[in-house]
């Protein structure tokens, strides 16, 4: 079995818990390293087995993430867990690398001009980032999984439309470059169900037995619509938030991530198990709460509790 | 052509705006006389056809309904507009059809428990009430039409799963009573895409050439993921709120209805022509802003505004 299928099986669904890295991000306070790893055990004692631990960026500029390693190993010490780190440069892969991260997160847009805004480069420079990326990883034997993200994939707040194709070529070429495995990412909220849809039946049938990933936000309220959409036309990795925490870079005033008590409700009342107990997991919450007050906190579940039916 | 199909063209997609009814029947600070219609001249500018208006029941109960004949006339005024009043009983059957409003909106509860609790009679002699709403309309030669929502359509907080042909016969039931049409509510956010699909997909085969109201709330984070299922499986009519105005009896910490101008946003996406300038909808929140400053208030649009590469 690939290691990709270790820790994502072929058909299974998985949500992944991002918002220690994407739900932080932005945030001016957040959870120090404790609160950090008590969100953690909440949210695995309720069956979350996926966790993006943080980034390694600069610290000077990004202080949230300065106890990455630390949050990495806390994760790893979880039997069946998995740490995921996001890293923009090839300083930051050999980190991660080092740090013997289960997955890095890779991104690439796909608009020529968003892609110069966020990584001042061409994509065809960061497609050759990528390759070294794959190489860097061979080299070091590791076992780390390597996950490149094409952003703006439902279009761009730049460049406006994307053209499906040019998310597929991407995509492509990201997988000939020899990266695991591929996501495609609405990351200003842009998109509906029929495009979400459309491009995750491409994304499907081009990827055969290799899971993918589907990064939303729920900026304009359809994360939840584009997420069954999503899961519907053959998906399976999701990435949501407790609390739908974290804002987006690109679109002042956005809401973050897909709730992820939500999504998970609507995936199990669809019919997929996806592992977690809920109720449970709405209680992970108390940690936002505590840890940043001043964040608003989004969620039907833990305002309204499950159904009596549920489960 | 039949006056249903006046109103609501088949094939056309139709989003009411039931904040004046629904989004304020639970509120003790409401937009008085004045405001409403100012709200109502707002939305119908944006492109709104469907109001519902308010509710034919006791004032001293609901004084936000005290002025119901005057919104209703004054929708009336607007070229195109209709008017539809929710009513319980017989006395409000008789007040609505003499103040001639365009539809009433009956309501019968999916579960003989529910029914029982809100209606204080079975479901059969809320049937039998039907058939005689159904007479008085015909005795009245109005053209009132008289359209049946079936609460609690996609579980019940009082007996839990409701089971898919329950409904299809209840509907059916209404429809041979003689009503103009029928609708399926989920009045406390229970349903997830797969059962709204699966129901409306029923409900699109019995119905036929009629058009069908679905009424969803989104009290668990999934109104505008069961919307796409259900547009998709052919329902036509939808009831949304400004801001998601609106609580629910039922659901203690319920938030209330689908936010309209979020739920239009999607279905332009999804390629619907809903005949609504999303951006202008939008400013109509500032009625509720000023007529009821503690309410709180939902949605992306409002909140992060349309995409660059909208429309």
């Amino acid at each position: 079995m690939s290691r990709l299928n270790e820790v994502y099986p072929n058909g299974q669904l998985v949500v992944r818990e991002v918002g220690l890295r994407d739900g932080i991000q932005m945030a001016d306070t957040f959870p120090n390293t404790e609160q950090k790893k008590r969100w953690i055990n909440l949210e695995y004692a309720a069956g979350v087995r996926h966790f993006e631990a943080g980034s390694f960026l600069p610290v000077s500029r990004f202080p949230q993430f300065a106890d990455v390693r630390d949050i990495v190993a806390h994760i790893q010490s979880l039997p069946g867990a998995t740490a995921i780190a996001l890293v923009i440069n090839e300083r930051g892969i050999n980190e991660a690398l080092k740090a013997g991260v289960d997955e890095l997160t890779l991104v690439l847009s796909a608009t020529e001009e968003h892609n110069q805004a966020n990584a001042r480069r061409s994509r065809e420079a960061s497609i050759e980032a990528i390759h070294h990326a794959v190489e860097s990883r061979n080299q070091s034997r590791s076992r780390t999984l390597l996950n490149c993200i094409i952003s703006m994939s439902f279009g761009c707040s730049i460049a406006g439309d994307v053209d499906t194709d040019e998310v597929i070529r991407l995509a492509g070429e990201c997988i000939a470059a020899g990266v695991d495995t591929v996501g495609v990412a609405d990351t200003v909220g842009y998109a509906g169900p029929t495009e979400v849809r459309a491009l995750c039946l491409r994304m499907t049938e081009m990827m055969g037995q290799r899971p993918y990933t589907v990064h939303l936000h729920n900026t304009r309220g359809t994360g939840l619509a584009n997420a069954a959409a999503a899961v519907e036309a053959g998906a399976r990795i999701f990435d949501a938030s407790l609390a739908g925490l974290g804002g987006c870079p690109f679109a002042p005033g956005a809401t973050g991530n897909v709730v992820i008590e939500d999504l998970l409700f609507m995936f199990e009342k669809m019919g997929y198990d996806t592992g977690v107990d809920i109720a449970k997991l709405v209680q992970a919450r108390v940690v936002i709460e505590e840890s940043m007050p001043d964040e608003p906190l989004y969620g039907g579940i833990a305002r309204a509790g499950l159904p009596k039916n549920f489960g």
